[in-house]
């Protein structure tokens, strides 16, 4: 090739892009390793598996799947108006709520722009900004001894670093993959002091496994700030996670800007009619919280007999300190057949992130656990 | 709101962005006008619907839904490699092949760069080259009056708008939604003249169904052309639209780079096994090309009949000139139940484009033309 390179070529954003690193698939592991019976408790899935609604929506659907799908996903946007008393003006849908986050970087985002995120925060804020070649400013979180919540997001560290430049901010609450959360009165005043200018991205991607009286539905706060968006998955507590659907809640004006730059198609045909049926199915999301809420309680005590720290979560997994480097016992778990993940990406070499499974996947891992640490 | 309006927060590509107008969705109609028993011929789908062999896989694998899908699509990329002859590592895939065009706009272009694209080339090549902020040169197309292929891309108008600036040209081989097609003489010929610097997109998005021998499947070129990305899509011959898969076959540096700004997870778990039994069941695509040959012949024959002008196709659908302003006709059609597309936003206010059906559903066509056109 005669050319100079094609890295050279693209914007600047691009050059040194480094994609998103997502959970190890189980087919993987079975074929780098040859072994069979694996579990998988790298990505936050839920371990019921999708709402048996959700199921019977689909087997009557595929024959339809030469179709393209609503683009502007009509019944889908109407059921989530309906749950979240909005106008159907105020809904983004995606494929999931890592396409609204980059949907939202490509409209406020560009060269000459910041965006402001926290260390330890979700990996895509940091992907989608670069790629949308703006500026990216970390903001440091607390401190790992923070009584409360270790290496949670800062509000006061992060609206430090917005300046004229600045056009979004994104924070996770509950953020992954700490597992912390931030309370009503933080995230109140921070939103009253952040400029109306800067767009104010809240990724709620756990919000249905969190308990706590104090946080926040910032959904609840969209007449209030104008500023604000709001991110929601069906890949979490719904178990669509293989189907990809997210949505974004936000201004009229917002949405319509978000709307500008999705392509129409998404999400597919099967994940706009399984995400009206898992929507419904209030069942299964009352008996996958409650499964969570047993397995927490059973993995804390679990590690602390264990003698491994944890942070603190509300989440549907645990971020565990083992004190040293943890590549190794990631190695030493997948050859056990127990898929968990390594959060070195984050600046946490120490940490493995281990989603809460079924009751016999929690007591396998602790098992496999046992024999790794010797 | 206090804020200055954030449209004026965007960025400038997305400022005066309209969005991709699909295909009305039969659902819609119905809610519009009450009416059932609808069909559509707006989108170019598959009116054979998927492969059987592709709903058996999906019904096989519904509970899996919780899982994410495999971000690096090993099996589709091997199933892939294998069909093209290719190396995985020069395979990017994509929620249909509109995705694999917005992450080629998103790396090579951007404020200050160009694309040049032909008069009557699919929209979407416009909406991403916009939405990344690129200035957009459009070449004019053949003449009406072209003795074979009116409407069609002049290579030679493209070529003439590249300049430094210059950084991609989409070409549509055959286009949508014009039905015409370039040779090969004159896609090599223009590849051997652009500068290497220049990413060629050719999409080939309705190779399936082209007969001519003259018709140069781009695929075979990418040694020669390391500026080439070629992208393919499930969505027509496949019926797998509603699914959202498509993917660009490019060399391995170029597919680093567009893998670096695509979200993990597409496409989706579904969307992933179905495109493999898809590739494999050649009878299905044998049986949908015969089919379209069919209808092409019958259809040719009809509007002939009727004193109507089309564009000469290689597709799964024919251009038809009314001689008029055809927004009524549409929505005359929409009265009968029969959904087709207009094409007004390309510039051909008199045109409609109307897919191949089944023999049922071309019948139900004419005989809804006939009595539209009085």
């Amino acid at each position: 090739m005669t050319v100079r390179s094609f890295v050279d070529l693209a914007v600047e954003g691009v050059r040194d892009l480094a994609p998103y690193q997502a959970g190890k698939p189980i087919s993987e592991l079975q074929r780098e390793l040859g072994i069979q019976d694996i579990i998988k408790l790298a990505s936050n899935e839920n371990p019921l598996g999708p709402s048996p609604e959700a199921l019977k929506v689909l087997r009557g659907q595929l024959e339809d799947l030469a179709l393209y799908p609503d683009g502007n996903g009509f019944g889908l946007k109407d059921a989530l108006a309906k749950y979240h008393g909005v106008n159907p003006k105020q809904i983004t849908l995606g494929s999931g709520s890592d396409h609204i986050l980059e949907l939202a970087a490509r409209v406020f985002l560009g060269p000459g722009r910041s965006a402001v995120i926290s260390r330890y925060g979700f990996a895509i804020y940091n992907i989608v900004a670069k790629a949308a070649c703006a500026e990216l400013r970390i903001a440091e979180a607390n401190a790992p001894d923070h009584p409360t919540q270790p290496y949670g997001h800062n509000l006061d560290n992060m609206l430090a670093m917005i300046d004229d430049s600045t056009r979004m901010v994104f924070i996770a609450n509950p953020n992954n993959p700490t597992g912390t959360w931030l309370s009503r009165a933080e995230m109140q005043r921070f939103l009253d002091a952040v400029p109306r200018e800067v767009v104010v991205l809240v990724d709620e991607a756990y919000v249905d496994y969190v308990h706590e009286p104090d946080y926040p539905d910032c959904s609840q706060w969209l007449e209030r700030y104008p500023n604000l968006v709001v991110t929601r998955t069906f890949s979490k507590a719904y178990g669509l996670a293989g189907l990809r659907v997210g949505y974004a809640l936000a201004n009229p004006e917002i949405t319509d800007l978000l709307n500008r730059v999705r392509l129409a198609f998404n999400p597919n045909l099967l994940a706009q009619s399984a995400a009206v049926a898992a929507l419904a199915d209030r069942d299964h999301i009352a008996r996958t919280v409650e499964l969570n809420d047993e397995g927490l309680s059973e993995m804390a005590a679990a590690y602390a007999e264990l003698g491994l720290k944890f942070i603190p979560s509300v989440c549907n997994f645990y971020t565990v300190d083992f004190g040293r480097p943890a590549m190794p016992i990631f190695d030493a778990l997948l050859k056990e057949g127990v898929i968990v993940r390594p959060v070195a990406n984050y600046g946490m070499p120490n940490h493995l992130r281990i989603s809460i499974g079924t009751q016999a996947e929690n007591r396998r891992l602790v098992t496999a656990l046992r024999k790794v640490l010797g």
